[in-house]
């Protein structure tokens, strides 16, 4: 099972594609893109369209994983942020939609909860995590790959124990 | 000039295609596509997308309006609907700026000042001047697809009104 985990934004963009062999967890490409500000939004949109419908071709994930701040309905916080959050989750989802792979979203939370043990571990505690469940020598450069790798790992995990438990409701 | 006008949503987006010839604007074609609800929202972007650039495939607009609210950086507005806006625009930038085509955005003031004379006109009076700007027999069914040609006629007039303003600035 191949995930490409996707820390989106309109700025910087950090992807981080990991496989699940049997339990183990390989990072097998990541890195972090940067869109220029000068460029105007249309283009850099357009650019993170491109990008991860090219990186789907090129690495064949079955799924992807994406972090979503939660955003109730009803919930009232500054909104340019969140249009521009938006707009770079659109651009994701629609590459992962032209490819018929199924996208799964986890909240900041979610994420540092799977790969650090609770919600509210630091960056730092997230990066120690990470380079440790990929046995990495070195953390990412940016910390957009580093988070985008911790998607990834979020989300083979949470598959994992859903896993487990349809085998335990379901001895055979 | 022709221009797409686009009011963008991923639950109804209105579009309206606006040709100008030497001052007199024609309505080409509009509607208003409906993307139901049940489909999970990647699969609406992917469709508002596809389908804005098989329009702009079909209909070779030289250029694209599109309706934006006025969002501020710092605004505290409900976030819920801000996030579904900016998706919506987002697959339409993206449509466009896959086809090279410009993108200009207008505010809904800024159109109804355009085509009702002030910003704060109300539905029934936008849909009297369009019908009566693009000498329709009838309006649109849909009120999105009044709104998108209304978008489409506000860049037109105030391209006019940039080209007038030039003429007079280098009466050559």
């Amino acid at each position: 099972m191949r995930v490409l985990g996707i820390d989106p934004g309109t700025r910087h963009l950090g992807y981080g594609l990991v496989e699940d062999r049997q339990g183990d967890f390989f990072a097998e490409d990541f890195g972090c893109l940067d869109f220029p500000p000068s460029l105007p939004i249309e283009q850099r949109l357009y650019q993170v369209y491109t990008h991860i419908a090219n990186m789907i071709g090129m690495f064949s994930p079955q799924e992807v994983a994406i972090e979503q701040p939660f955003l109730g309905e009803g919930s009232r916080q500054f909104v340019g942020p969140a249009l521009a959050v938006g707009q770079a989750q659109a651009a994701v989802l629609i590459a992962a939609a032209g490819s018929n792979i199924p996208v799964f979203r986890y909240s900041p939370a979610q994420v540092k909860a799977a790969v650090a043990d609770h919600g509210a571990a630091s960056k730092e505690q997230v990066q120690a995590m990470v380079k440790m469940a990929l046995s990495l020598d070195d953390s990412p450069q940016a910390l957009d790959a580093t988070d985008a790798l911790a998607i990834a790992l979020c989300h083979l995990r949470q598959r994992d124990a859903q896993a487990a438990l349809s085998r335990r409701a379901d001895p055979g």
